[in-house]
């Protein structure tokens, strides 16, 4: 059942009674059709906090409601709506969306993730998970001097083709030469982000039933993007150069499909695949005809050397499906991320992107082209590498001063995670319900992985360094009491 | 099979010989890995016109490419890429990605749309079927003053909220008043264009094996976006007033989860439902418990007088999801829409889009907002519907010119969209083929519906007036001579 959202506040100042303001309120968002049938109100002291009102002015309003005929107790399971004014007045039936909404091919979000999805634009919340850079990271007097020169660029925003701008896609040819990747404009797809492309690919050119390889952990785990299309995901654990190869060999069968990798900065261990596994990786998949997708979203993010080059550099078989994003390094507002990949796989992408959301903003895409072009994107890079560097000193050193007793963790060489391990077996659900409790958000490390596991993902990249110093501090306070 | 597409030609200049730069240039494409095996090139006629060389300089090269064991001819089914340079090398098995390109359970596009979303980007064609604003028609300088108020407004550029921005949404909620609708910001949805609104729909909804009724023809009917999902489309025939209600009834059964109706100047055939059905329409769907999904793209785009207010303003019970979008009045680009309905739906939509590409561009969104809060997109708008307007009497004019003897159609009142109906019944694919050799860019009416028919759709957003009316005259010339 749904539970509704409420941001408003009866008038304190008004001559209408707190109890009539808050019964109408709720009269007219059941009235307006946005409040339907089978929703479920938050119980009773939940609406005296969020109404700022005495519980008895709760029930007040609540019981002309019910004389009303709308709502309905159901003792624990709280206030239900049961009708609305306008079918009650023409006595016809309100529709129900209820066996709608569980319905569909995809799956709902993790509750987990639901939550932090909400959570994280509450106010006085510290996220110490989030995959994000801090606001103060983002370069704004740049951004002013990239948005005068599009401005004059811009001669209209129509339709893209189907595989995004060709101009961008022409830069990006040339900016990945950088990481010594060989490709051409036709071989790129622009998407809306690096998650588009996993979409994508699960809705495009995978069989319902085929088995997809992860690292375990992985992000992808996180989501339900291959599960929704009827693929499912199978761990293979990793050391500390990265994936196991003879875990790899181990678990083929004919149902697998393709091997998902993030070998560099990998989210959420950090970890970074050896140069040495990635040439046996890629030599490996060849062998067995298995592709690779290559999710190298945090490259640019290399914090004391530059990672070894991506897989997709030495392959020369087209088995490798390669993706980028501006998400982790510029701006994950943009939504501009690639694929690049064999150009028949890329059509077949490109087509069926057409048929999902006509293709990524022109506007996000002539910014990010003007940045890369420009020059700006890479002068920034170095000035960000240094804000981040100084953010991993902070939380390591915050880690060595709090949680030397309790935990252990990998120190990352790029990348924004932390990947911490609890010594004791604690209630990890309970931790992050404690945790949000006490106004921090943390990303637990089971919504990452196959098993159970007694890890936390922290992100140095988003909190501010005294929140993220605080938060750290405070989270291994609530640790220890559990 | 997957024809490979080149965008490029040997130098003239060079020393190397031809042949020998046409033949390096498709070894590296293979051996890049862009090219995979089982790819089709072009027939020699077609690869000596895209390399501008003879026929016999094709010939030779293909013939070493021959020799090198890359490609193999197979008589009328064209030269197939057979091997890779690498993989030759290495003796190893090189990927085939063709029966990956088949799997995936989205469906390709229309092979009619394949080619005209190609063929836009091809310089000298008319494009008379675009359903796009042309880019003279683009309000460049406004833009420039929006970009200039935006680049101080943005602080940073993160991921958004799972509805979108609080702030577009509250605007929003202020701008449909305009038409009578009544909703708060958490009943509102941002989504990439109205097209994701529809996937996310079919994705997060429906169950599959579930029919939804569509007018007939429909938009809808030249996309896979339900199909995909296992989803069939009913057709139900219209009147001059809009879909036909008893035929409705006649066709609802246990299986039937929507409506999906375009009832403000209708894609394809420029229809307006009445005032008069509205009201039945909604009557009969909340007699029934029939949901209706209402497409409103159209509704700035009125020509004479304001079209009668959405379903969705009299919607008192919940049972209307709207559809909005700034991509057929402003800029396709931006990729911005909303849906606006019941709150549950849209969490559950939120929730999905959070799975699908973590929402609309930030950056489109600040854009979005700052068109309708500084009151420039009102300005515009009538300045928009003047120019349509001599757009539609050129374009009435030049039918009746060259097209009363073989056609008949309809004065649309608002919209981009003339329903041309051809009185003799030839053959349409090949008339649409013709036109795209003849440097002419139609939208035959099949796409659309569920039976064949003889129409065209003719739209007079797009091509520039002197294209208009010399394309639609050449079109005459062209249909007389089949
Ligand atoms: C490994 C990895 N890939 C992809 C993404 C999604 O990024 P985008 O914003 O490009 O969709 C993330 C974001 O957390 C990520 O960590
Ligand atoms: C009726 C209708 N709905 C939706 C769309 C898609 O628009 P958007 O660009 O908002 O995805 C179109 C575009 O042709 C349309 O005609």
């Amino acid at each position: 059942m749904n539970m509704l959202n409420i941001n408003w506040k009866p008038d304190n100042k008004s001559s209408t009674p707190l109890y009539r303001q808050i019964a109408d309120y709720i009269k007219e968002k059941i009235g307006n059709g946005e409040w339907t049938v089978g929703s479920k109100l938050p119980v009773q002291r939940d609406l005296s906090k969020i109404f700022g009102v005495n519980r008895s002015t709760v029930i007040e309003a609540l019981d002309e409601l019910k004389a009303d005929g709308l709502i309905e107790g159901r003792g624990k399971k709280g206030t239900v709506i049961i009708n609305n004014t306008w079918s009650l007045m023409a006595s016809l039936p309100s529709q129900n969306w209820e066996h709608y909404i569980k319905s569909g091919i995809q799956q709902p979000n993790l509750h987990t993730i639901q939550i932090i999805n909400k959570l994280e634009y509450r106010d006085n919340i510290i996220r110490l998970g989030t995959g994000e850079l801090s606001p103060e990271l983002f370069p704004k007097e740049m951004m002013k001097k990239i948005f005068a020169n599009i401005s004059n660029k811009i001669n209209s925003l129509g339709y893209e083709r189907p595989k995004g701008s060709l101009y961008l896609r022409k830069i990006l040819s040339q900016y990945v030469k950088k990481f010594h990747i060989n490709t051409s404009p036709s071989s790129i797809l622009i998407v809306s982000g690096s998650l588009q492309a996993l979409q994508l690919i699960s809705m495009s050119i995978l069989k319902p039933g085929s088995t997809v390889l992860v690292e375990k952990p992985s992000y992808i785990k996180s989501l339900h993007v291959f599960e929704s299309s009827g693929i499912n995901l199978r761990g293979i654990s990793m050391d500390k150069d990265g994936i196991r190869l003879n875990e790899i060999l181990r678990n083929l069968d004919n149902r697998t499909s393709l091997l998902y990798t993030i070998p560099t900065f990998h989210n959420p261990t950090g970890t970074v695949m050896s140069q040495h596994k990635r040439d046996n990786l890629l030599n490996l998949c060849m062998q067995e005809r298995l592709p690779v997708i290559e999710d190298d979203a945090y490259r640019e993010l290399w914090l004391d050397e530059t990672p070894p080059d991506a897989l997709k550099s030495k392959d020369r078989n087209g088995i490798v499906l390669y993706m980028g994003t501006l998400s982790k390094s510029l701006a994950a507002g943009l939504r501009i991320g690639w694929i690049i990949g064999p150009e028949s796989v890329i059509e077949r992408l490109g087509d069926v992107k057409m048929q999902t959301d006509y293709g990524a903003s022109s506007l996000s895409q002539y910014m990010a082209a003007e940045w890369i072009e420009s020059g700006l994107y890479e002068i920034y890079l170095e000035s960000l590498r240094k804000n981040l560097k100084s953010r991993r000193r902070a939380a390591l050193k915050t880690l060595e001063k709090h949680f030397s007793d309790i935990a252990s963790w990998n120190i990352p060489a790029g990348g924004f995670y932390i990947w911490l391990k609890l010594k004791s077996k604690i209630n990890m659900e309970k931790l992050f319900y404690s945790c949000c409790k006490n106004g921090i958000l943390i990303n637990p490390g089971y919504i990452y992985d196959f098993n159970t596991n007694y890890n936390i993902r922290i992100s140095y990249s988003y909190a501010s360094m005294y929140d993220l110093q605080f938060g750290l501090k405070k989270l291994s306070k609530i640790i220890k009491d559990l």
